[in-house]
């Protein structure tokens, strides 16, 4: 148990203020008061634990994607946030993440016990079981891609879905295109429907007809094309709009295997600008989002939630990077 | 001007331990260092402590908003804004602004006349001279209450107001109202048309039928409320939701002269939580905007835009205070 002594020690002030602050004596300040009630506890709840800078601890859970190659999704994003900590005198520990680890431990009690004093969450699915428990946990909580409602412990970090599908809707609508495709990414994913609902307002605020028939989800996979193209192709489409650039690959690789010269007979764009993107053949035109920003954004917003600032979402600029796959329209 | 006397006695510490906490010593927390900036600050303590780095530099436009007494609502966005900015060594100039001035200097003439690595822009309206040139400036530059679409250099920051008007609606939603009526703020404004949208889609989201003669537009003014009142109360409206404290003053007023009882006959609820909020009376339900996390946030922003993170939007998180001028229906 920690004595008053501690506390003053801690805090640089006089065992006297300490004292006062604990009666609520009127010559102390509020703030004051607040501080040494809030160090009293940390003393007593871990004897040991300091918040000097050779104990400053950050996680970064990481799911369901690749980060240890620089072709990699996620490489950016974590080593942003690292060279961002590095720099603010912070410890990351990079852990991957499994359904069972989740299972087995409690997302607070993991934290608590590593002396962890806040997480990025990289690449969590809606259906994962530490999901529910960030509605309600009280540790400083980042979330790439995902918006926890409610929860002032918790913020979203991600690309502006609607502007990134806004420019690119743009761009193809300046080529000429009115009978825009959209093959979305997986269903039950936030950034999907949030791109979904972006696609329909950017047809809308360009006054192009959306047509049902050129509308479809696929998987964050190459696959889902085969499916969907041959539908958009019947139904008059010039332009595929790609929920990601993966699937992209797939339509450019199944519209080439059908005949189709890109971007003379159609015009094909992606999201994400993933490295592989400007290797494709044609190279892909796609929305570009900063993966080293994304994860420095992570850092910065999660010290903002360490600090008492309760950002709920914050948000980076697309970039709409025009490469050799859309063209103008033809027919 | 105060002195550290005044600092050490506003907090109950020695003087001797403000002038360690100033001096970065190593016996005082950080936490305790924190708080002496921070009243320092407030107090308008300044000092001719060396800085390491010369001629840092921000501007804080500010225009339509009072913020010199603690009463106005920019008083704690500024002082926040201020106070994150001193903590790391930034000089902030506080600019009011007329249209005038907007005539007479392009805006980034007047940042790099002044020496200014980037501003905050607070209170500007859509038709402001200086808000078209947002559009195109190179300068780091965040608003709040404002987004420019597109442009890199530019960040917008505000309160989320679809989790702030989502959290009033279902507060009304549980106390059993299904008549709400809304009487929003000024119609050019972009805040008013989030309000808005955020309205029709938590009156959704919670299965309540929107009957369009209980919408309606007013002012940032409690006048408007005598207009509206009538109307809605003739259409069975057992709840008003305001688009702002001062709206929802009015219509307090307006249903007190008209012999109801609140919360009795009719539940109001505000946004903002101004001081006034608090002594109304009944005193006013209403969606907390945190003016200092906003300005705290506001210069976080922009230190990122400064070092290239370009964040485009970032959101604080509302949070509802349930006073007394909320209760059951009975209707």
């Amino acid at each position: 148990m920690a004595t008053i002594k501690d506390i003053a020690n801690k805090l640089g002030i006089s065992v006297s203020a300490v004292s006062k602050s604990m009666n609520g004596a009127s010559d102390i300040s509020e703030e004051l008061r607040q501080l040494v009630l809030d160090t009293a506890v940390e003393l007593g709840y871990s004897t040991k634990r300091s918040r000097k800078t050779e104990n400053r601890k950050l996680a970064l859970f990481i799911e369901n994607m690749d980060y240890l190659s620089e072709e990699d999704f996620g490489y950016d994003i974590v080593l942003g946030f690292k060279q961002s900590a590095f720099k603010n005198s912070w410890d990351v520990d990079v852990i991957p993440v499994t359904p069972s680890i989740q299972l087995e431990d409690k997302y607070d009690t993991y934290l608590l016990r590593g002396g962890y004093s806040g997480a990025f969450i990289v690449g969590f699915a809606l259906h994962d079981e530490w999901m529910k428990q960030f509605e309600t946990t009280t540790m400083p909580t980042v979330l790439f891609d995902n918006f926890i409602k409610y929860n002032p412990n918790t913020c979203y970090v991600g690309t502006d879905n609607y502007e990134g599908i806004d420019t690119a809707i743009d761009h193809l609508s300046k080529l000429g295109h009115k009978k825009i495709a959209f093959l979305n990414g997986s269903l039950h994913s936030m950034v999907s429907e949030q791109r979904q609902d972006a696609f329909l307002q950017a047809m809308k605020s360009h006054k192009l007809t959306v047509d049902k028939k050129l509308l479809a989800y696929g998987y964050y996979v190459a696959d889902s094309a085969r499916y969907h193209v041959p539908t958009f192709l019947d139904n008059g489409a010039t332009a595929i709009m790609c929920g990601n650039d993966l699937i992209a690959s797939g339509v450019i690789e199944e519209c080439l295997l059908k005949g189709l010269r890109i971007p003379n007979d159609i015009s094909v764009i992606g999201f994400d600008d993933i490295p592989l993107a400007s290797r494709l053949s044609p190279a892909l035109t796609t929305v570009n989002q900063n993966r080293s920003e994304l994860g420095k954004c992570g850092y910065t917003m999660l010290t903002a939630l360490i600090s008492g600032i309760t950002i709920s979402k914050s948000l980076l600029r697309p970039k709409l990077i025009v490469r050799e796959s859309t063209g103008q329209c033809i027919g």
